[in-house]
């Protein structure tokens, strides 16, 4: 820890969302700027929080028997052209490599910038019978893509991601595949990142570079902007036939497969940070904090009899679950005053505090852990049995997690308005911004018009939305969805 | 599985041991190779087993609390070129991006060939005061080497590895570091790969790039080539004031810190296959089998008899050691005939095997236990019972680690040979390969010339070695030393 953050360097979210943001990734040591533009460095704190991650949708996708694997960042860049709506789309993001060993390389070389073209070249060497499908393969990695616009964590030019492959018999079984990929990242916002997310399915212009479906998640960020927060494919067959991956079926005839990819990346967590966060900094939510309660000792008389007290309280809630072993920490060390630390507790988001004096050591004060969060309620422990203070740390931390998915859905639900007409729609993405249901006939052009004049863009069409009977908000020609609307971050 | 696979395609070890290689790593879907040249899949068999190095060495480095973190893969050339002995050695291997975002770039961006210069760059903005000291980072990522010579594995153009960055106040303070970060490899050689290896300090010219001093971990490859396993440096104090990593003291100078990085890479794995395995191919040391035990049924009549009691085996190891679980299969699909089963278990050195056939189910034929390696007895359950056959299980992997471990050491003990003049040294080098103990004056000359005549380049002196009086093996002048010696991989 470093004396020199405190809670005057932080801008407040009301005043300046964006100065804001800039300050708790930097100041709560989350990330910092790398010496390529563009480019991240995820600090340990910030790291810990990808580990967290990789653990829970590791457990997720090995149940499903997906694999990890392993493939080349370097990628020839003949092999992106074989798939021209894929390279069409990458192009104006690629890092080439051209010089290799101190010569001018015979071929332009890639850092990929996803992994589907290599994987289908491997995969055409790998699969030969019906009986290798279905193959489900992730991988953990680093890419990298020329972005314009950068932002810690939201867009970098090279960022973490797992990204899923899989090769099916039929296109049902790559739907199914796909949409369950959505339903693991839906659960993660839940479950891990205490976030409500929208999904459904992109329009033919949003799609990814290829894709014959894409399904997304899409985010609420508080500035009334939309963030799309993870997405899978339904890839088109061309993909295989491209590539040559083909099987003999049971009766030996040649067939092309049915692919699916979906990534989620180290952007997720730019929206936890996002929405979670407060005026004190990142409000981390605590399945995802690596460390869940620290403990804070005031310093005075009686020094020795308060660290003894905090260390029991440590290894009472070590010895009530495993799980606090290595996420409780005792702030004991001399490296900077009492209300610094509490300050920095606040700043780095960790979910629970108890602080430590002479009165809660001598019984004259009950020990109270503090939440994060403020409307999560104070809890005091009397007993300060294993059992009491086990018991109501948990139940906080459950209470935080509920509260701020909460907290989190009522704004996401408040901010989705539907337009009856374009007057309407642009009303409200000049005044509220949010998403906006409205109906829309489907032509791109009239997507590329509003987008021009609004700056809004489809994010998605809600899975198994039913057909109505409605006009488009632009054409006024006829329309059978509500569309989702917002301005992209 | 894919029944294409079978004993038949395995050169055997003792007849070409390269091609043997070769044949082991793709047939046993280890890796394969990527399109661009050196470049290697890592399939998912293969990258299961650095999952148990990552998980292993994890718990290690957290102890000490060592944190995890990623720094960009992105180096413009200047921050390479801060460091004149660090450029000089890294840039006949570099891969340089000079185009992005579909525009030429202004100055050229390296793709990290390791990351000593972007992480001291960034610890010039984290540290200040003796308070922020040590530092203790890891990252595990992908780096790349253009490589003249590559072979899976051993040599890859992009290969995965931890590298370990710390930085401290003393240089006594980063020399423990190195030795210990030293120590964790050897263990890890040893309780994950059942292998020993030989610990000792690098040559001058053997360093590596910018380092002052160079710790190393060989190995002894069964061709008698020495390969070097993973290396620790301590790296000279010009890199912190290069890169302007400084620090005030408790006085209030201002000092430089002392660095040291230390690594180990997929590298590692190659040399697992290639001593362990044998002429039906790889061996996996129990600890690092992602499979510890397959159960194999005998098809034919009563097969619904013998799958029922083939899960039950199963489900009682699972219940006697919840880390069987995932770790133990039934392989009862109707992809291969018993003896093609029986091959592939072997190709891919899973550790123990059960069969299971009609004579099993009735009690008139033992349930045995069979040792991958042939010289690990087999053992015979006679009661069936959780207690039993658990502990029978892991008697024999425990067995099968020791053994393993045992002759390795052996191959490895037989084959340091002691040369008393350089007749002597070229005979051994001819004939037996595998280390020479010689004396040698330290002179980069001899080095040099016994390297040009010998292909022998010194490997390491052990530590702690004692100062002798003898004259170089080369020139005949006063040597302290006893230095090893071995040809390169």
């Amino acid at each position: 820890m470093d004396k020199a953050y405190s809670k005057k360097l932080l801008t407040p979210k009301s005043q300046d969302f964006s100065k804001w943001y800039l300050d708790v990734v930097l100041n709560a040591k989350l990330a910092d700027y790398g010496p390529v533009r563009g480019t991240m460095v995820l600090r340990p704190y910030g790291y810990s929080l990808w580990e967290k991650v990789q653990d829970y949708f590791n457990s997720v996708i090995k149940k499903d028997e997906v694999k990890n694997a392993y493939f080349p960042s370097l990628i020839p860049i003949s092999l992106l052209r074989k798939e021209k709506k894929h390279i069409e789309g990458f192009s104006p993001e690629l890092a080439v490599i051209t010089i290799g060993g101190g010569e001018k390389l015979e071929e332009e070389i890639v850092v990929r910038p996803t992994s589907e073209t290599i994987i289908y070249l491997m995969l055409s060497k790998w699969i030969s019978s019906w009986r290798d499908l279905p193959v489900k393969l992730n991988q953990w990695c680093n890419v990298v893509r020329w972005e314009k616009r950068t932002l810690p964590f939201l867009r970098t030019t090279e960022f973490l991601w797992q990204e899923g492959h899989t090769i099916h018999e039929t296109s049902e079984e790559a739907k199914e595949m796909a949409l369950r990929a959505l339903t693991w990242y839906k659960d993660l916002y839940k479950s891990l990142y205490s976030l409500p997310v929208l999904i459904g399915v992109k329009s033919e212009s949003e799609k990814f570079a290829g894709a014959s479906v894409t399904y997304t998640v899409e985010s609420l960020l508080p500035d009334g902007k939309a963030l799309q927060s993870a997405t899978s494919h339904i890839l088109e067959q061309n993909f295989a036939k491209n590539f040559g991956v083909s099987y003999q079926d049971k009766e030996g005839v040649l067939k092309y497969p049915y692919p699916t990819s979906w990534g989620l990346s180290t952007r997720s967590l730019g929206s936890v940070v996002m929405i979670h966060g407060d005026d004190n900094g990142l409000i981390l939510p605590p399945k995802l904090a690596p460390i869940k309660l620290v403990i804070i000792p005031v310093l005075g008389k009686d020094d020795e009899k308060v660290f003894t007290f905090s260390k029991k309280i440590k290894e009472l809630l070590e010895k009530y679950d495993s799980a606090f072993a290595g996420s409780v920490e005792l702030w004991d060390q001399d490296n900077g005053s009492f209300g610094w630390k509490v300050n920095e507790s606040e700043l780095m988001g960790i979910p629970l505090r108890i602080t430590v004096g002479p009165k809660e050591v001598a019984g004259e004060s009950p020990l109270t852990i503090t939440c994060r969060v403020k409307d999560v309620e104070s809890e005091e422990v009397s007993q300060k049995t294993l059992k009491e203070i086990g018991e109501k740390v948990e139940k906080m931390l459950e209470k935080e997690h509920a509260f701020l998915y909460e907290k989190a859905e009522k704004h996401l639900e408040e901010n989705i308005r539907t337009a009856k007409n374009y007057e309407e729609f642009k009303n409200i993405m000049n005044k509220n911004k949010g998403f906006i249901k409205a109906f829309w006939c489907e032509n791109p052009q009239c997507e590329a018009k509003i987008k021009e004049e609004t700056k809004a863009t489809t994010r998605l069409l809600p899975l198994g939305a039913k057909e109505e009977s409605g006009h488009c908000i632009y054409c006024n020609s006829k329309a059978k969805h509500l569309w989702y609307f917002a301005q992209s971050s």
